[in-house]
């Protein structure tokens, strides 16, 4: 498939006399997609029941006409406030019990069911109009599922719901009682309608309370697209996306991702990093206007993952943007490098977001690829010069990295739900792992953790998988591979207890976490051959020993096609085991040059300068903000 | 006028045998104010409509035989317990939504109606009784409005308020839509009814929708003021007061004074430094004992400019308070030095609170003139030294400063709506231009943002005024000194959009900001010339350059009548720009050592020493803690 | 009294085939005690009224076979679900006004009546069935009452039985607002019924209303237990102990002790560290896996006084736990070593907690004595040794200290209520006393507030205790020794009121505290022989000064019995003063390496050495976490 770019648009943002010299400088610059719709449904059906079409009909036809595609967003995102007259129970509750109120957006509860068939009713009319609409290309459901801490919802409509969910998952109270030990404190309940959302408890919830709580919570954001695409489906060929944030863990983007047939998602790359990336304050201060050299190509990873393959970025940060706690202008060139990059790792489309900075309202501060004034900002430039870049490349050729990367989003939940060391986070301790390869130069390949087959890889890493399932043990227990587990794999049943045999309980492997321990940042345990456990460490009772800490126990277990490192390593450790299990591989490392990454793909090589000044390695030199390719 | 002292003091409080020889030992150390009555509201009407005068008619009495005159406050700001029981939905509801109880002080909402019929029989019955009363000789209304974060609540009372001003000031909910581009995220509103107060929204609500609700919020505290002000006029010529707290900004002080004869501050100097001065530790460790440097200077010329010229320090704190974090003893010699400085700075009054330490409540940490066995404290003898230095000075002649300082309380509500980089704080950045021109020994007045002459000012300074009025921008176009304005100043239409052409759009200035940066602490950009901009940087288009950055945008820009700065100057930059520009209008600088301040009136010139050691300062050695004046 | 062993158990988490191995292995380690069923509400009564003992009568019996003796809880500590749906009310109010849901534990409020009926029926029916049973031999009241903030509840049931307890003590509403100070914002009341429980007020509620709510919540806490003390006894011969838990000040043990026979409490020295012992992060890392070494030994201290010579440790932490933010595991020999010090200190019993790790629910991660694959964890084999060390130790044999510490839990709701400077904490002030003296070799008696004598004491220390009672001042006026008092120290009168004469008025010394000063932590005030005050000064007017601050003010008052310190101490100052105050009573002390304690008891002395490494002291050599003893 050919690698296109698009924008994001918002033609009820501005006068129609303008649509048209929009449409006309969108094609100019060699734009292929426009995104629009996904706020508009309070100028789509500005009272319950009175559609306007017209502005709409008319702003796909006028982009249409000068070329363009049209992704076209479900407005559910932003139900208006009509809707919360009609539905005054609509509201999603926060953490706190309080209603979450009109007037931005995403105030609506995934567990409403009213609000469902209201969902339903815009999308069977938007999908009836528009489904084979000769302009429209491809669909957006919704926007950013789970952003604003959405997901979990602690309404009467979401109680409900979870209630029914556990009928139907427990099928008697007392199966319940005994899947959650609910013995532990005399929590045994004698009805399903005796469970409350677990908010607000004296001490902790019963920790299988709240997983069940989360594994629901991410099955409705299922269900809730589902709905969506179901209808679409029904009226339309084109492909549907949604575009997911970045480092949402609240849902399954997996199970929400098999009803889609693309995943996209929103990389903003300052913002993330400002925001998001756990990160030392020197790292921080030197990505500033860059970015963090990882951060984006572990998401673009994750999500061609998600998207088996299909996989877009639907918004492209292409300036300052307005809601991370410092708001720099990025750097000349990052508009460019980071479009590149995400094509480098598969990405079909990179969409900037948006074309005209807003003059009003939320994102006011929020640039675009023109100004508020219609000037161009310097994005606007980078985005023709990679359009033109663009049409001189082949197309997006996919290759298997030799490494891979289990992500489950199940185990974010656990360790978010029983942490047991402060600030012991999932996302933060598989993207240090990513990080590490990605370092040494490594392509790598995400894996769901249902993966049921290893076929190419030399490595797979599973740290912190909470549950290893019966498919990836199967693998696991055949790959020609290595597989590396720990800290903390398997360590739970999928009802969050202690499983027996103890964990790890890995095939092949005789090893046994016999206890555990969370540590503070500044009392490392040091390993025996360089570097150091940082936070977590386990000791553990085993045969196979190929490393070991300075206080004399196991560090890393097996010689064979699995292994066990039982616990998190620092920068140091990870580098030097990394290394060789490469090499015992025979995968060829390269330690990059820091803010400099590589990527490959079947035909081609790129690299990938996040520095301020330019690097010179392996012959090349390449600018700051700088991106280079090489055939192989 | 003449400048005299006075002191805060609670008959009710204390035994009625007391009150006599209190009032003796108070004429006796030269005070001439006595403050009451502005939280006995229980005790003047024990039961509705049940009238106790008798004490209180005594207590003046008893004042007024000593030769003191009273400022006799109306006791809105503490309603008695009965009153709840009659309005139950009194009270103001925090940003959480819970109501904000009964139990200390300031538990009213602003809106509700009822409340303010309430208030204006206390308030009529007591300028009836009092009004002509020939010991009291002036009024406060109620106390410290809006202190205890109570200018903003979210009662049903006040969204209702809410909604009738909205549907004034838009006349319908389109042209509020369109005003606020409500178009952004489906957030029309069909009625004004539908509109909420903008608080618990899933993300952050839109900025105009926050701007009206901090104008109205504003309006309320005016129009709260203004009933009482008007009553109290009905029957008394005696001037009216409010005393304001220190920055506090939540409502515009100007808009309320204008109602009043004079403005009146509380100057708490240690607690503020500990409470809410943003400096480093260093500096607060050294000032401990004394306080901030500017920090009083600035209220002193703030007040001037909103009581147009009248103003008093009502509360002068005189040893350790009770509410700061850390409350340390004031070095000996600052009661004294505080209160010189209000004089220097043109306060017809300053009145130490309070007379006797409590020994009960909230504030019996809270020193006094008096220990709580009467014994005197420390400012006790200070208060008596001031009163007798007083006699022999002459009287208040202002004398108008080269330099002026735009405040605008507005741009404090938009900035904290919309900050764009963490802590970017307009009273902090007015606050470091303030510091910035003291610290030359200059001499500054502040002006209202609606200013419209500018008549005598060499230099005039509008950093961070979101929004330029008609009439300053007239009076800028034909200043014949220099107006310099930036970063952030006029990028705001009053609905809180962004303006076409794009800011600053100055007059006779050739420039605009093209993007804008806000920055981590640790990232400044530094200047060509010395120095760095922190927080906040413009990236700006402009013709006449006059220094950069050094990594080349403009940095400061024009050379005429109106300048810009493109960020937020850090000491050393601002002291260079500063000194620049007075040497280029003829104003003499002179760098004054650290804590060392000065202050010229008509025919006097004034020198504090904020150090706890003596300064050598041109020819003259002043102690630690000293004043110094010199006839000019 | 001998010495014993003893160990926590959940017959209920377990099955039943499982119980008699389980009581085996404890026999055959040289366990006693079985402390079992005080979670087990749900499972003794699985719906209202119907009642299953049957698995409880065999668990006992079971235990009993082995040769184990039972200490039975009463279960109400977690109330099944079925008892919120009877009584929907029952649930504690958080200080938001937020119910704190089911779900967990200790999720009813103390003042709820029918609750209360529900306890006393299923302690009634626990105490008639096991009054006599010959495996039984003590009883615990619930567990950790006020563990989890949850002795201060805002409930209505609270807030009625607040108004009661406020009428029985004033009478009439006048006499309360004279005991307030109610006048002072306009607070007084005309009904009790008018009255709220201070919380949510606008600005901080009247000091002495937060006081009586403290003083309130204290005797609903010792009014719950005594109800079921009450019914055991008239059913049981056996003693009645509860398990308080650590740095828990919210009621007062010893009013609540004063119907119990035993005081024991809950050890988790590593928890406690990470979690509520206020130290630099050098200690915390230089102790993070041998716990603090002084807080056991304060509590063992001061339950030795709550329970008038009896007293346990009813929970020992045995390995990792998993509350505390983080959670390492105990260096080897700890889990012995913390045995050791309570006996040393006089402990009847040592529980540890708890038999095997649970495999589900909240506790999953806390570490047991048996993995929960029944494997031994490490400190089974800890608990073997001590139990065979025990056996050839002779009974417990206390011996009076010579120095005595005064710990008064009104203190502590004073001081919280009333800081004055942020951080201002009396626990942590005693503890520093405490430590002190610890450092010297001392061993120390904790008494209570109203100790009436001080007999044998040569030196007795009250830092901070807010109001001397009657009592104790008039044991200081008669000590043979020295009565140290300060900071802080009688400054309020029973009402929280200033008194008169000033503070500290004490027997026999001329000292009047003119003012005070709160102070940041980086602005100490130096004494002129060595050392500083921190955080908290005094100025004092006093006639026989001992030692001055470098500022020229008293310091240290007085030369005769009693003494006044004006401020608190650091190290280096305490360290300095009290070698001195014991060389001058003829106490002989010591200094200690870092880390090595001791106490001595009739004919016994032991050391502790908390370090991670041997340390060498007056002739001897302790490992690591060793324990050493000697006979006097
Ligand atoms: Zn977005
Ligand atoms: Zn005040
Ligand atoms: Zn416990």
């Amino acid at each position: 498939m050919k690698r296109t770019l698009g924008v994001c648009y918002y033609p009820e943002h501005w006068p129609e006399d303008q649509w048209a010299e929009d449409a006309a400088r969108m094609a100019e610059i060699g734009l292929t997609w426009v995104r629009i719709g996904e706020f508009a449904w309070s100028r789509i059906e500005p009272e319950p029941g009175r559609l306007d079409w017209g502005w709409l009909d008319r702003a796909i036809a006028t982009l249409g006409a000068a070329g363009l595609q049209v992704v076209l967003g479900t407005p559910t995102a932003t139900p208006p406030r009509w809707m919360l007259t009609r539905h005054p129970d609509m509201l999603a509750l926060d953490a706190q019990g309080r209603p979450r109120g009109f007037g931005s957006r995403r105030h609506y509860c995934f567990s409403h069911r009213p609000y469902r068939v209201e969902c339903a009713r815009i999308v069977t009319l938007l999908a009836e109009r528009y489904g084979q609409n000769r302009h429209v290309a491809a669909w957006q459901t919704d926007n950013e599922y789970g952003c604003h801490d959405t997901t979990l919802s602690y309404s009467p409509a979401a109680r409900n719901a979870f209630r029914n969910w556990l009928a139907q998952r427990y099928q008697s109270p007392q199966a319940l009682n005994r899947a959650w030990g609910n013995v532990f404190w005399s929590m045994d309940y004698a009805s399903f309608d005796e469970i409350e959302l677990p908010y607000l408890t004296v001490t902790e919830a019963n920790p299988a309370h709240c997983m069940a709580f989360r594994r629901f919570a991410s099955d409705e954001v299922a269900s809730f697209n589902r709905l969506q695409t179901e209808i679409i489906r029904r009226h339309s060929p084109f492909p549907i996306a949604h575009n997911y944030m970045g480092a949402v863990t609240e849902f399954d983007h997996f199970a929400t991702g098999a009803d889609l047939d693309i995943a996209a998602w929103d990389a903003y790359p300052l913002g993330f990093l400002a925001d998001r990336v756990a990160a030392s304050a020197a790292h921080k201060r030197r990505f500033a206007r860059q970015g963090d050299p990882d951060f984006q190509a572990f998401h673009h990873d994750l999500y061609r993952a998600v998207g088996r393959g299909r996989w877009w970025v639907m918004e492209q940060q292409p300036g300052p943007v307005n809601w991370a706690p410092y708001n720099p202008d990025p750097l000349p060139g990052m508009a460019r490098l980071w479009a590149w990059e995400a094509f480098a790792h598969g990405a079909e489309a990179v969409c900037y977001f948006r074309w005209r900075q807003a003059p009003f309202a939320q994102e006011q501060m929020h640039a675009g690829l023109l100004r508020p004034d219609s000037v161009a900002a310097p994005a606007y430039a980078e985005a023709a010069v990679v359009a033109r870049e663009l049409a001189e490349m082949p197309d997006v050729e996919p290759a298997a990295a030799p490494v891979a990367l289990i992500f489950d989003y199940a185990s974010a939940w656990a360790w978010a739900t029983q942490p047991q060391g402060r600030g012991f986070d999932y996302f933060n301790l598989v993207l240090d792992f990513y990080k590490g390869l990605r370092k040494l130069g490594l392509s790598v390949d995400i894996l769901p953790p249902d993966a049921r087959e290893l076929g190419q890889y030399e490595l797979m890493f599973a740290p912190g998988l909470a549950t290893l399932s019966e498919g990836l043990r199967a693998a696991v227990a055949t790959t020609k591979g290595i597989a590396v587990f720990g800290p903390r794999s398997n360590c739970k049943t999928v009802e969050f207890a202690t499983p027996g045999p103890l964990p790890p309980n890995l095939p092949g492997l005789d090893c046994t976490v016999a206890r555990v321990e969370s540590l503070p940042p500044d009392l490392p345990v040091t390993l025996s051959n360089g570097g150091s456990f940082l936070h977590w460490r386990e000791k553990c009772e085993a045969v196979d020993v190929a490393e070991t800490t300075t206080d004399g126990w196991p560090a890393l277990i097996g010689r064979g096609p699995v292994r066990y490192l039982a616990g998190w390593p620092d920068e140091l450790a990870l580098e030097r085991i990394l290394i060789a299990l490469c090499a015992e591989r025979g995968v060829a490392t390269e330690v990059m040059p820091e803010g400099l990454r590589c990527r490959e793909t079947a035909r081609m090589r790129f690299w990938f300068n996040y520095n301020s000044e330019a690097v010179c390695h392996a012959g090349m030199e390449i600018p700051a903000a700088g991106v280079h390719w090489q055939a192989l």
